[in-house]
């Protein structure tokens, strides 16, 4: 059982945070359009397991991304963004598929990504990978790996081995339907994966996808349910219910300026890992996430430049 | 037998020309650059076959293209360019995977495109699709549908059907290894895909890759072992050696400014298709496939505005 006021204790090992999933190339259009009309696109770096890499280390703590990327020339850029803020890249592994891509156009409304997968989920279970799981306090997980059949059970073995090893299992449920194959039930594993964490942060749209429409209260108790231990819910603009099982919290955004929403959640995520391994509450290191998402959401881009946690915590007066 | 004086016999039919096989985004990068580091790419229409398409109709001739595009912006985008030019988009199926793509970075070398493939080679055979064989005098298709389980039974039964309704089958062994699935021996594939064709058009790389170095005449005769009727081995600047399986005639290109290369192969076939259907000799459709190839090199993009034939033979004096 978690407690607000209390810290998380970590077991001391070399490495703070590892997360595993998707490394991609985002393909964003350089204007607003909804149907592909626009002709130029912009290559960045993307997938959220990555962006947290790349946030936490800027933030503070030492971090660790496991993916696969394919022998060409956009695996390579991603790589190189990874060594570029000094994240080794022993656990990117290189396949016989192409870098996986997101295109994507910017919409003033819901943009509609299409999913060019190719590497990510050729992942596998590596000695090179146990290492890393060993060796770090806190494994981080998302949707994309346990969508398709070899990297899922790479997470089931990463998921075991971090048990047996103290470390903090962390999950991401951002089900997306476009993500599976065709004929499997993606709601069905990734529910059984909910289990499996020690926390989940679903936003309100992830557990509207997975349970159906309900009040939040009720979504977050069905996470509980389901055998997370605490459920962060975020609901956008109103800020997140969190819950540990006994205690249902709400919180409030920190953001009053807002330019680009893109990799908001994967900034929240960030300052509550980096707040987490630097002993703080479990209260304060919500907040902490609340304050890097606040942050984050000034400027356009998934990934941006963060400064260290403590001039955050200056910032925002925490 | 071909014979270079005379013209191909073909039986009268609706439709002139139907091309199987790719369309696809052709995602450019905005500058020249050897390994991705360019940020800025463009978007383009692409797929041999489609180009074909959309040449051979300008050209003056009707034609078809039977592919598969997603149910996504990027596919509204191919089956709009087509609409543009006229060309009916019966036969362009919409399944349920994202519509293929193709990344390459523009190069003063040799570009190496990173293939993203989903939708083209879900072509299935539809009564659609065979009513459009029945009605074509000529049925045109490439490697690319050919590389995966489910699109090469669809061209198995095309050629089947073509053949029942006398139509002319051409093949572009295009191969590229990167198409095929891992354990896939592509190149057996080829082989005795050229045995099924009438016309095969490779270029000197193309034959490389299927049989290994050579002198380009034995090249050629590899293709008429194998069951070809008449044999275009394209050459770049060299122009091209052709063979009727009886007499080996070499012919020049008529190139005399090289703008951009991409796209000159189809230019070519496009050439000699429209003047095959307009009755010319096949002698006279190499030189008309040359001429529209020069003519396409002065211009960037694999798809340029072209004239009618009977302007292209003015320009060239043939």
């Amino acid at each position: 059982m978690f407690n607000f006021n209390e810290q998380i204790l970590l077991q001391d090992k070399n490495n703070d945070i590892l997360t595993i999933g998707e490394i991609l190339i985002d393909m964003i259009s350089e204007d607003y359009d909804d149907n592909f009309e626009c002709q130029t696109y912009n290559r960045f770096f993307g997938g959220s397991p990555s962006n947290i890499a790349i946030n936490t280390k800027k933030l503070g703590i030492n971090s660790l991304v496991a993916s696969a990327v394919g022998a060409d020339g956009l695996g390579d850029y991603l790589k190189n963004q990874l060594r570029n803020v000094h994240i080794d890249t022993r656990c990117i592994q290189t396949v016989d598929y192409s870098t996986s891509m997101v295109v994507v156009t910017k919409s003033k409304f819901t943009p509609v990504p299409i999913f060019f997968r190719g590497a990510d989920y050729q992942i596998e279970y590596t000695s090179m990978l146990e290492d890393a799981i060993k060796n770090s306090k806190v494994i981080h997980f998302s949707c994309w790996p346990i969508s398709m059949p070899l990297s899922r059970r790479t997470i089931e073995k990463s998921i075991d081995t971090a048990r047996e090893n103290n470390g903090l299992v962390c999950f991401d449920p951002n089900y997306h339907p476009m993500l599976w194959q065709k004929g499997e039930d993606g709601i069905e594993y990734v529910k059984s994966f909910i289990g499996k964490a020690d926390i989940v942060k679903p936003s309100e749209v992830d557990a509207e996808r997975i349970f159906g429409q309900d009040h939040y209260e009720n979504q977050v108790e069905k996470f509980l349910e389901l055998g997370a231990k605490l459920v962060i819910m975020t609901l956008g603009q109103d800020g997140a219910i969190v819950s540990n099982g006994k205690e249902m919290v709400n919180f409030h955004t920190l953001a009053t300026e807002v330019m680009d929403t893109t990799g908001a959640g994967d900034a929240f995520w960030s300052g509550f890992y980096t707040a987490i391994v630097k002993g703080h509450t479990i209260k304060e290191a919500l907040e902490l996430g609340f304050a890097v998402s606040a942050f984050k959401l000034r400027y356009t881009g998934a990934v941006v430049e963060l400064p260290k946690l403590e001039e955050i915590k200056e910032i925002y007066s925490l």
